[in-house]
């Protein structure tokens, strides 16, 4: 198998995406970001094949969720992406279509979200195939975890549940057998909207100025709701109460949950949504709600903060529901 | 064996090394770089265990190698260190213990340089320890590797060929058996020496400054002077003789040659040396120097650039030497 140098793999596979000036055509050590006003912001997350994704997911995707994921933690705390350094580690059976497939996958992102890769480092990797991605972004101003206000109310972008269940329709179709019975009662459209969802993120981008102008207190929903939400009240020194109604599911969680009601404990605590969880005053959110539907995209109120601590989502009874240790665990 | 969870892991050990304000003490998805004038320079290198290092180097050196040489990249393209995220990827068999001695040793260089960490991402590996770090640096003016000059002296910092030699030393300390004569016949000090070069390199950060006013190229040392110097000339379009008399080499590689006059390719084309290489014009020298002798660092003039394409070392004979690829690969 003839397969190119790391100078030749740069070249042709990596420099096509580092456009911008300061990049320098990924020809040298180090690259410059551009000028910019308020603050810089840096983000970090790595992905590692068969931890954070199937080895056999299609690596265009894999691609664009590494710096997807990253661009969740830009937006949610206000900022909008400025460039990318990447870590590449790859395993001893990388091929060439493998490359052409990620980098064309990665093109397609760094176009989209105005993103350009500015830098990393290529290295051979005696295990699974490893992306680190370091993201920058611009905010007037970042919005942390810790400023949510006895009030406020609790928002969040898009649908919650669907990385948690899209995992489930990812390993089943990998292993039709294990498939449990509400995926194979499932339509099939609804189990590939899902799979899609897990597979890749939609970082809320757009909401990110709204964020900035706007938001107590954020974060993204990586680790579930419920234990995320957990996080941001303790931090903030307060309470909270979700009612379970008001969460936004999509038509396919919906049916999925129609079908198997245990799986709201999986939607509420599991990893992947990459939504934004905010808390804003009231008096924000007619400017927050206008601001999102703007740029097309979906954001509701679930519920509010107090005083106090902890976090109680309420079911239609008006009862507690039990969520365990509601965070999901990644190490 | 109980071992702390990711959220334990990063309060104990990594949070204290973020004490910068922007890093919030590691609580956040995110982290603010600090305010700052001239270019922001942001570089990435990743290490693996097996690969960049041998998976038994004590964990705090190997921590602050991982450090060093991102520091080294920023130095020979002018810039003073800002910050850092930290990408850690921990094998299976991953201890407190280890954690312990890769944050201690992390500790003493994050005061050193002046470096503070500001996030990362801390995960599961399925394979061997993989540190990837991303590090940022402010340049009054960022030293490209293309703007070498006809007539620029060509100069280097410290002593070449340590770290190749270092990594037989440190290969010989592992299996002693395996040792090749000049290292069984050299000191022990000279040993010690050369393979501490190689598991600790010194990054040349007191330069910056001057590398930022006074280089017309640089770039640091880390495939070998050969090869990096052969690179630099060609991408500014000149060509460059260098004296090996010249080339400035420790007691212990100096001890090393006179056992074995072969190791002198190695010396040249070896990596890991993690010096600065510049280009600068002979007006430009003397406050060079001067800074250089300020910072207590040293640096010699080893040739000089001219017109045309191609690097020639020259011997005492006043012959070329033949230095085969000129390049450690890593790939």
């Amino acid at each position: 198998m003839s397969r190119p140098s790391e100078d030749q793999l740069i070249a042709r596979y990596l420099a096509p995406l580092a456009t911008a000036p300061g990049a320098d055509g990924l020809t040298d050590d180090a690259a410059v970001l551009p000028e910019g006003t308020g603050d810089l912001v840096v983000t970090k997350d790595m992905l590692v094949a068969g931890i954070h994704f199937f080895p056999d997911d299609p690596p265009g995707l894999v691609a664009r969720k590494a710096l997807r994921v990253n661009l969740s933690d830009l937006a949610a705390k206000g900022a909008r992406p400025v460039g990318f350094l990447l870590g590449l580690g790859l395993p001893p059976d990388w091929t060439e279509d493998f490359l052409a497939d990620f980098s064309a996958g990665l093109a397609l992102d760094i176009a989209a979200f105005g993103c350009p890769l500015y830098g990393g480092d290529t290295v051979k990797m005696p295990g699974p195939l490893t992306l680190s991605v370091s993201a920058f972004g611009r905010a007037s101003r970042t919005v942390r975890r810790n400023g949510a206000q006895p009030g406020d109310l609790i928002v969040v972008s898009g649908t919650i549940g669907d990385g948690a269940l899209g995992l489930g329709a990812r390993l089943a179709e990998r292993e039709p057998g294990s498939a449990p019975d509400w995926l194979k009662l499932l339509a099939p459209e609804h189990r590939r909207a899902l799979a899609g969802r897990y597979l890749l993120p939609e970082p809320r981008t757009g909401l990110a100025e709204a964020v900035a102008a706007h938001a107590s207190a954020a974060m993204d929903i990586s680790d579930g709701l419920a234990g995320d939400l957990a996080k941001l009240l303790k931090v903030s020194g307060v309470a909270g109460q979700v009612t379970l109604a008001d969460i936004p599911v999509s038509d396919a969680a919906r049916a999925a949950l129609d079908l198997d009601p245990s799986l709201l404990t999986t939607m509420l605590t599991g990893g992947d949504d990459y939504e934004i969880l905010a808390t804003l005053a009231p008096a924000a959110w007619a400017a927050f709600k206008a601001a999102a539907d703007a740029e097309g995209l979906p954001i509701a109120v679930i519920g509010e903060v107090s005083s106090g601590e902890g976090l109680e989502v309420i079911d239609a009874a008006g009862q507690s529901i039990p969520l365990g240790s509601g965070r999901f665990e990644h190490f």
